[in-house]
């Protein structure tokens, strides 16, 4: 990962965190810690004035931001070139105050500005293509039936740099230690994503082994 | 609830699914699943052209949806009056595939297009918050300090009928089952949001019982 610097370029107008400041995060290592963990975001666009938000997956290679879908895509279609938002958000849990009004959630969002750029040299497509199988699971892609020139001509791969973003995060208890008099049970419902069991497709022979990348995922399960 | 129609209206060019229209769905059952089982949606709105995507919790009632926060939020007055598109997404799964090509995600998203308008009437915004939190945590609300007129004032909720809208969803095992002898684990890892053990407030007077409704969420969780 190369940094080009600690910080994103200054604030700006839309990136800048106005309702309560001191939730936003400037700085690459945050915003690449939400990004990197998040894996699903929601892409946001513009067709004809009115705005349009597709969810898919993204990925990081240093400091540009990567997504993908079929040639074929409308959302890709109508993004590149254009304008985008590019939003990462995870609900770490639910904040049950004493008060409607302090109830809140913990999150981690990552809100990404740029302009669109199809990624067109095959080459730097395959080697982003297998950027995102490897950081989803590592050493599965050298495993796989090689990618045929046909289906990298039918995939479309955008990007982004990372250069006018924020991340927005909120952490910790409810706000309301002075109403706890309140006779209201208060305080945090955390929410994680969790793998479950992995389920084989129908045809696959007895006996495949599952490989050591989903049995890590597995392992690394938290215990409630 | 209150199904004014079983239907959505007509696909229109923004909401009919092009890409794989057999994932497309346009009845309200199934949008209606998909954005109460999610809760946490993407909402979509355009500043000086370019868009915006900001991550919130939402909530239905019949045939509309509502969405709230600080009066003083950006995202709340850029989008009172303004079109909206609000895009609320489960990711249920990896599917893994013999060809990185045939890989994909199983996943349910409901993208609703419309106006947002505010709800102004006290009465309907403190009925509808209600609503919110019960929804959530059914019978906390009358547990909680009441809310306060001020605090009523200081909450913005935005709502929008259902009416243009879509579903799209991706269930099932990978898509290549012609290449099952390549000799690689095909099928599918499950991914789910699964609340973990509740952390009560530090100042929680000690012996204050954990409500039913969370006890209720905690006995749902799936085992692996």
């Amino acid at each position: 990962m190369t940094l080009t610097s600690p910080h994103i370029a200054a604030p700006t107008e839309r990136t800048r965190v106005r309702r309560l400041p001191k939730r936003g995060h400037y700085d690459r290592e945050t915003l690449y810690a939400v990004l990197d963990a998040a894996r699903w975001c929601h892409v946001g666009y513009v067709i004809d004035g009115a705005p349009h938000v597709t969810p898919t997956l993204h990925w990081r290679d240093g400091d540009n931001i990567y997504w993908h879908g079929s040639a074929a895509s409308r959302m890709l279609r109508k993004s590149e070139g254009q304008p985008v938002c590019l939003t990462a958000s995870l609900l770490d849990g639910y904040v049950l105050a004493r008060s409607a009004f302090n109830h809140s959630v913990n999150y981690r969002a990552a809100m990404l500005f740029g302009t669109a750029r199809k990624v067109t040299a095959a080459d730097e497509k395959r080697a982003q293509l297998r950027l995102f199988v490897e950081g989803l699971f590592p050493s599965r892609w050298d495993t796989l039936r090689p990618m045929t020139a046909q289906e990298l001509k039918a995939t479309t791969v955008l990007t982004m740099p990372i250069d006018e973003a924020s991340a927005k995060i909120r952490t910790g208890p409810p706000g309301d230690a002075n109403e706890a008099d309140v006779p209201v049970w208060a305080g945090i419902l955390p929410i994680a994503a969790r793998p479950g069991t992995p389920v084989p497709a129908p045809e696959l022979p007895a006996g495949t082994a599952l490989p050591a990348y989903l049995r890590a995922l597995l392992d690394e399960r938290p215990s409630d």
